[in-house]
């Protein structure tokens, strides 16, 4: 069965807040996991708002050290302390971050009730975090300062047992699992049941990119090619192009651009400049050169099927 | 005429922000002027909601350096900046802020486009700031951390002008001044003019004392004697007296008590435990010894009159 893979936009506003839009953060859940991308100043409170289980984040992703794309990290750490953590959280992030971090925790005089550990992203490609069912990738964003996306892709998924096969040939529960991977069952008289009598092809493995603040560049785009749902930043719309080439920012146009060449099937818009109050001039440019887009605003949840 | 005065809420919760609740952060408004007490996660956001402009804010007091009571003003800097502030800013608070925002700005690689001065605390009784119209003194609060209140006090204000006196005696521009600080009026021909015809007694200068997070201690009770309206934490209720003391807090009972010791008009409650989902018995806890007092969330407003 597939399991539920949901993306829920906490902000989407880009560099500063405004009185209706929080800046960067989402939570990716997959099955019974949540990680966190990206933690702006007010994100512990989205997530209670949107009823995310701030305990159940086991592992922080930060694509770059820009306010807007971390200053909810102390708030929501002081708050796991302050509920009773235990568990190890993992914080990847370009370097630089324990430092910030251990200034607050200093400062305050607190000692946190859970371990920290912070994993320094050192380039693009790099697997930082898997488990069982998926595995996540930096990807090297174009940025002012050292910036990365995160590629969250799902494993081969096992295969689907056909129930109505399991009984007739009465399998015990521990070949279920080399079943599930592919193989033959050999019976007890020297019978081999081909795995297709006992299984049924499973989904594709879903993924999704999260390419946060960049220039516009393809120098990523083997890296996102074919993902079920791209989030890309689309800080302006093309009449204001020269700022976001100036700001190392990208347009909904180009957005769009680079999701038909990397033939997904569907781009999700965010990060947009406090000057747009209305945000649907946005789609309507990416939508001239890739139908599959969509501007998402916090609250927001995107489930990907395969 | 008396002058604007008014305290604005920003947060009101304890420790940790609810999904309905922000920490502490307060403006206090004198006539033109804007005072920022204390700046928690999400402030800039709750200045922008409560529409109150942050350009106009030139000095902020931060009573402490627990999260809850300084994690948004990282935020609102970088917001300050990208708004192209300019004019030089001013923060007061005890020792180790200017640390950690300059770790801030040294990762992201920030130069802010203004002068940030920061002025550390070294003493409750001391006179941080003071204009024309008011000053404003620190209070020494009993916390695990070194912590400060803030005393509001507007000075004594200018006598009012009677116009029907000013008119008949057609005094001249530059002696207004004098006439509305209580002297008598010379007249070309030598007649003294005795203040009493000439202005009204103006109203008794006002005062806010903002007693941020505390244990129940009366060592500050001089200082806050006679204030016209006083914010004092009220973290939990009787019924969890015992925690307030291991945690240095106070009870709705004990702001109550020192209200009325100190002969305070007013009381406002805040700073309430999340884990009080009804704040109505904060109320009626304080006004079984102080009627005059009042709970207060985000959201509200509260004018300080002569």
């Amino acid at each position: 069965m597939e399991r539920e893979f949901r993306i829920s936009i906490l902000g989407c506003s880009a560099a500063t807040p405004t009185s209706l839009r929080h800046t960067t953060a989402q939570i990716v859940k997959y099955h019974n996991a949540y990680f966190l991308l990206d933690c702006a100043e007010g994100t512990q409170m989205q997530l209670r708002r949107m009823k995310i289980p701030l305990m159940r984040i086991n592992h922080i992703f930060i694509s770059h050290l820009h306010g807007d794309h971390y200053l909810g990290l102390p708030g929501l750490l002081f708050s796991l302390h302050l509920l009773g953590r235990k568990k190890e959280l993992h914080i990847y992030s370009p370097p630089g971050l324990q430092q910030i971090i251990d200034v607050h925790y200093t400062t305050s005089g607190l000692k946190p009730s859970f371990k920290t550990t912070f994993h320094d992203i050192q380039q693009g490609g790099e697997r930082l975090y898997h488990d069982k069912y998926l595995c996540i990738d930096s990807i090297e964003m174009v940025h002012r300062i050292t910036c990365y996306g995160f590629k969250v892709s799902e494993k081969a998924p096992e295969r689907n047992i056909k129930k109505e096969g399991i009984l007739k040939y009465t399998i015990p529960v521990q070949s279920m699992q080399s079943i599930k991977m592919g193989e033959d069952f050999l019976t007890a008289d020297g019978e081999i049941i081909p795995n297709c009598e006992l299984t049924t092809e499973p989904h594709k493995p879903r993924s999704y990119a999260f390419c946060s603040d960049t220039a516009y560049t393809e120098s990523f785009l083997q890296q996102i090619t074919g993902a079920d749902v791209l989030y890309h930043e689309a800080t302006f719309l093309e009449e204001h192009a020269a700022i976001a080439r100036e700001k190392t920012h990208s347009t909904a146009l180009e957005a769009a651009t680079l999701a038909k060449k990397a033939g997904v099937r569907k781009l999700l818009l965010g990060h947009y400049s406090a000057r747009y109050k209305d945000l649907s001039d946005f789609e309507k440019e990416a939508r001239s050169v890739f139908p599959e887009s969509y501007i998402v605003q916090e609250g927001d949840a995107v489930d990907i099927q395969g």
